[in-house]
This record gives structure tokens, C-alpha cells and sequence, in this order.
């Protein structure tokens, strides 16, 4: 799994329907890359989280047909960044 | 789910029968790398985009046996490329 | 699905039996990298083409039981390596 | 598969209950790249292992419903990084 | 499939059942990254090798249930690398 931090929420209003609602947050990895994942904890800005990709992002997002590739699965205790 | 810039169609006349008459579109990431996307969005050069990698991108694409393994699902509000 | 350039045919006669007699190309990526893909159209040295990765590229291969990771589903008619 | 060192067990008490209590280990790559693996084989900071990625690492986290993307598989005998 | 020669096997006596006993072998891409991958065809050292990754490499490896990321197909017959 990735370990990222939040970094804000991401605003799709036009998106496929298969996404429903489900909050879209952007995320950092330490080397600079963001990427976008679906929240399946309820996280905020600046939390170090785990964030699992592939196919079991999707099962981790609430439903295998989900269409995810990064689900966050946990909020990391302490994190610090050397 | 990656973010990207739609640059433009991608013309593909001889293609597998599978891939039907989506439209293609070539996709940048902020770290210059270009792919090529079905679109299920609806979606227009310029735009940023999410798309989703990996097994979800087939059904994103609108059935599980489609050969897609990157989907534009969803068009950003607002993004600031800083 | 990756942009490539066909570079050339790879012989590998020693091969496990479910790749069959499939064609495989060495294709070359814009940042240099080679990968081995299977030809699903009927390409030559020079074509720059679209490959899929990926649990979709079995299927584009043909079967889903296909050993494939890498399959060239398209020829871009057109494309200016800038 | 990967070649990593087990560097520390990684501490993330809120996590989606799917995860369950399984002990979560934060690995490094030779790039010095660090990811989060699930434990399969039990080892201690300063091993190297081999881990596995992409859906395997599902069943062998121990079901195919288990939400990893990274699992240590074995642990590596001797192994010098030169 | 990527484009590898194998350096030597690798010893892991403590593995995951699921394993078996399997010969791993311990793989060198262009780029100098090394990887595990599964011999599903019988190499030696010093050859260089077609290794298929992600889901297609635990059919190759003789089971959809095999825990492997990266196993090897063919053996290449005559690789120059420029």
C-alpha cells in the first residue's frame, strides 16, 4: 500500500455515474506525485494515510464495481517524514 | 485515479473489433508522460481529467470486456496546475 | 493504453506452450524503456501503435487465458514523435 | 516479486474493518521508495523479504477479499545489497 | 512483458505454503532494477528472458492460485543489449 498525505478534497460534478457521491480526495506521495483517491474512512487535509491500489481498491471503496484504483484504507498514527 | 490534461483525439482506424468507436484521447500527466484514454465522459482538449487505471477501467468503460486499461470518469472542477 | 514505436520481432523459441505461436514485438516507449508486446493486428517495424496493459490485455490477445501483460490493440494512423 | 527491507510495523488504528488485526510492516525498496506490506510469513525489522504485488497479494494476505496490494511472501535466506 | 536476465536464484527457505517449491530467481531489467520472478520454463544465468507481470503471471506459473507477480515464459534467443 502507498503511504500518501491528504491534501484536499478533489470537485467533479461531471463524473460517470457509477462514482455515486463517494468523497474524492487528492493525495501526495512523499516523492511529489499526486494522485486521486476515493476516501473510505473519512480523512482530512494533511493526515498521513495508507492508500491500497489495483484491484482490491475496489472491494476497499464499498463494492466490487466501483470504479477505483486508490481507495484509502487507514490513517497512519504517526508519520513523520524524514 | 491519475490526474491528466486532454490534448487530443487520437486517430486509430485499424484497431481490434473490441474496441468499437470510443473515442480515444490522448492524456498528459504533469510530469510530461502521455497516454491514450477511452473517454466515458464526454470531455474536450484542454479539460483535467480523472482516469482510472488498472481492472476498473474496463467497467468504467462500460462493460467488463472492454480493452481499456485507462477510463476518463469523471472532468475536474477547478484545477490549478502549480 | 501506452504509445509505442514496433521496433522488431522478438524470436523466443523456448517458450511455455499456452503463448502459442503468437507474434511477439519488442515495442520501445518515447523515455526508451522495451517491452515485449503481442501483436492482436497485424503491425511492422516503424508503426507507432497502442498497446494495453493489464488484465485487458489477455483478453485483446484473444483469450482471457492468454499469458499477455502487454497487447497491441491499434495503429495510430498518424503520429508526430515531437 | 519485490525485493524489500522490513524497516518498522506501521501503527493505523482507525482502518477500514476489513484490514482486520493483521500486522501491517513498512518495507524499502533499493530506490530507498517505502510502501506498507501485510505480513504473511512473520519477520522483524531488518529483514529482507520477497513481496508480492498486484491481485496475488490478495489471497495470499490469507482470502481473495482481503484489501492488500503488497504482501511478504518469503523471507530471503542471505542477501547482500551491493 | 518486460525484458530481463537472470542473475541467480534466490534462497528462501521460510515461504508461504502456497509457494511451494517453485524455483525463484532473482532478475535484472536494463534499467539495473532487480526483481523475483518465477521460472516456469527452465533458465539459467546469464540468460535473458521474457517475464510476463500482474495477473497473467499466476496462470503462467501453473495456477490461478499460485502467489506470483512476475513470471518467466520464453527464453530469448538472441538478445543484444545496445
Amino acid at each position: 500500500m502507498k503511504i500518501c498525505q491528504v491534501e484536499k478534497t478533489l470537485v467533479s460534478t461531471n463524473r460517470i455515474k457509477e462514482m455515486g457521491h463517494r468523497p474524492l480526495l487528492v493525495v501526495k506521495e512523499k516523492n511529489g506525485a499526486r494522485s486521486v483517491a476515493v476516501d473510505a474512512i473519512g480523512c482530512v487535509a494533511g493526515d498521513w494515510v495508507i492508500a491500497v491500489s489495483g484491484s482490491a481498491s475496489r472491494a476497499a471503496a464499498g463494492s466490487k464495481d466501483y470504479p477505483s484504483d486508490l481507495t484509502i484504507v487507514g490513517i497512519i498514527d504517526n508519520w513523520s517524514e524524514e
